[in-house]
């Protein structure tokens, strides 16, 4: 279904916006889906967009300008005004309006928001400024059928044919008493199948799942998982219902986080992209670079303790490289599977006792294995004594790193810290010393140095 | 929102289930969701749990159990004979009873096939029998509202009283012609605001996005996330409607993808769960560790090869685990920002050209940083001699690692091998043969050795 266009088609396009070629550009993207037009609006300069933006209508133009990704959009909407942003604001839904103003630098936002000429909308976006963005507040949309408890079916389909301009996906209407406090829902499609004199209160269902503003939007996304929502309302404190939350902001929340644990698991300390700046890339990228070299400076020292050694057994140093780097790859499977279970419902019902008796067996299995290959290997080049000392410390190093590895993302947990960290360069330098401390142990006791 | 339950709560209900008190069971149960319930029965043993489900009744007890984890499912669903296999499935959308099914032992689903009582549900599994289950076909269910184009909206409305049962969560309404081919789809809410005898083809829109049946489920997460849907029609590849794939299934299939990537970047070949047994998780496992221990090996062949350099300067040996561990953790770094950014749609606006550039500007600065840093430490601790060479060959592997680290994924992405791969130990392994490679050469160079 992806649209792929060549650069022809976009020259034209371009030659049509030099050209006022109105008719051609509307009839071009009139029935698009806003998703296509800011695909390829991606490939436009900002003026051409903005042209064809203009062409297109404000309910189309607040659309697609709300699908362009974030930096993109701040960069694209400094060519607006404060009254064409805020006329952008009036078209958008309240959650996407709220983003999209708290973009705009400061001191634009108050010019923006007096500019708005939706009274309602500017009163939602007021109550939503309050929320931060990461909580259920920040995510939920005003936009949404409400009704009383009282009410005949016939009134709340006079109460959907009011608002029917305002909330384009209507999903389920939420029934609330006299303050307002959420009772309960009704389908859509029990409200079809209903009389028109049919009292809400006989039909609702009472018993819903819902969010409070403060909650975070991790817990929100967990909840929705669980009871498969595609949308959910959320209270105050009171219980009095203030919005929604639909599905598709939450799975773009489930992707950020997919995204940041892989960046925690690479060792990249901030959310970015690969268009950021290189400033920015690099500040997200030096402080786990610069602990990774922290530790290698120690290893050089720790080694150093070992200096004479090396010098009567110099074929020592050939395996520093395979132990350091066995230990880092055990620890961060073992790390990612902990991380993975702990996420999971399958920590409940496994005690921690019983998965770390299984990781010991998976380490003992493969700690053998490797040990013997390497063995095998060794014994032939390296001669007999140094085969044994390698052998052992590889598998000494397996079986700790393993234990790390799955004891770390539970300490980092119960700090408050992401564990995803712990399959990071955080377990790696780690077992980088600990499998140099092994191997050079190992190899003093076995040698007799 | 989640229920945490004490021990002695757990207790009572299995002295509740042992002295058949089914009045504080039903009690108990009834009201909650069917997510909560399964929450609590994985506390409980087998034989209870079955006890419990036979009375909720068989709807409650449907959704309890395909609500299971898969693995827990099958091994609960043993205790089951055919005819309640059966059962279960009468009462599963077809989407999850196709599941249910292909998880039965192969000469059991014969018998539970012919023990299913509605025979409609029965044709609806043996036609989604046939689909792969990764693909769309496999991720669809059959239930959904069909509107004739010709129909009104009265006609409309008794089809869903006709299907009221069997559609749980109606949606949308799908229009089709004569011939069940996908014309468009018109909202409930367009049905609620609309007369009776309005004529469909007068409400339905047109445009309307779609998948194949044999589109893999990654194209439908993506088709999905990009249009903002929470449902999808299915058709076959002469346009006629098939089916529908809803938003919840969708959301499992990217938190399942954003796992497996993870598991790509720690080495772990197949994906499992702690909660596998000790042979599976080896056999996850093991594969890259050889890959790795192999790499090792090749390191030892070749810092031995400076066998008689390190004898002269034993002291080089003390910064391998420097280098080696600094040359992956960069490139993990660099291909992980890849990856993502070719995940997104910044790929498409950024040239692999700019891309580059700006990998080689970080790559400077963070090199530059490094290898100052570690020149001061060195030039104290070793000697300005070797701090030149531990720094030179600090600076060239942060700038390889970046490179390869960036190359790599867009080659396993056209090979079509999953560049989160790069990630994992593949960029590891080979980033410590470049990195020891880099340092010996340079120090030879340098050292005049």
């Amino acid at each position: 279904m992806s649209l792929e266009y060549s650069k022809k088609y976009y020259k034209q396009l371009e030659q049509a916006v030099e050209n006022e070629e109105n008719q051609f550009l509307i009839q071009e993207f009139s029935g698009k889906h806003y998703a296509d037009i800011s695909e390829i609006l991606y490939q436009l300069d900002g003026p051409s967009c903005k042209y064809i933006l203009e062409l297109l209508g404000p309910d189309v133009r607040a659309d697609v300008i709300s699908d362009l990704e974030e930096d993109i959009r701040i960069e694209f909407l400094k060519q607006y005004t404060a009254e064409e942003v805020a006329e952008v604001i009036d078209h958008l839904d309240s959650d996407d309006a709220v983003d999209l103003l708290n973009e705009q630098p400061i001191k634009a936002r108050e010019e923006v928001l007096t500019a708005i000429q939706d009274s309602e909308q500017a009163a939602y976006i007021m109550e939503l400024l309050h929320y931060d963005e990461d909580c259920a507040g920040g995510l939920m949309a005003k936009e949404l059928i409400r009704a009383n408890i009282n009410w005949t079916v016939k009134q709340c389909i006079d109460e959907i044919r009011r608002q029917a301009e305002r909330v384009e996906k209507i999903m389920t209407v939420y029934v609330v008493d006299d303050h307002n406090i959420l009772m309960g829902r009704v389908s859509l499609k029990e409200i079809i199948l209903s009389k028109d004199d049919t009292k809400i209160q006989d039909i609702y269902v009472p018993e819903i799942a819902l969010v409070h503003t403060f909650q975070q939007e991790e817990e929100v996304a967990e909840l929705m998982q669980k009871y498969d929502l595609e949308v959910v309302p959320v209270v105050n404190v009171q219980g009095k219902l203030l919005g929604r939350i639909t599905i598709d902001d939450i799975v773009d929340v489930i992707t950020e986080q997919a995204e940041i644990d892989q960046q925690a698991m690479a060792g990249i300390s901030e959310n970015v992209e690969s268009s950021d700046g290189i400033w920015a890339l690099t500040r997200a990228r030096l402080p786990w670079l610069i602990v990774g070299m922290i530790g290698g400076l120690f290893g050089a020292q720790f080694i150093g303790v070992f200096e004479n050694e090396l010098t009567l057994v110099p074929a020592m140093a050939f395996f520093i490289p395979l132990i350091t780097a066995t230990g880092g790859n055990v620890g961060i499977q073992s790390s990612t599977i902990m991380v993975q279970s702990m996420a999971g419902s399958s920590y409940i019902h496994d005690t921690l006792w019983d998965h770390f008796v299984k990781v010991i067996g998976v380490a003992g299995v493969n700690g053998l294995t490797m040990a013997s290959l390497v063995f095998g290997f060794n014994y032939f080049f390296a001669g007999p004594e140094l085969a044994m000392v390698v052998s052992s410390a590889l598998f000494c190093v397996v079986m700790l790193a393993s234990v790390m590895g799955t004891v770390t993302p539970v300490v980092l947990d119960r700090f408050g810290i992401n564990p995803a960290l712990a399959s990071g360069p955080f377990i790696t330098t780690a077992n980088d010393l600990l499998g140099l401390g092994v191997y050079f142990s190992v190899a003093k006791m076995l040698l007799h140095l």
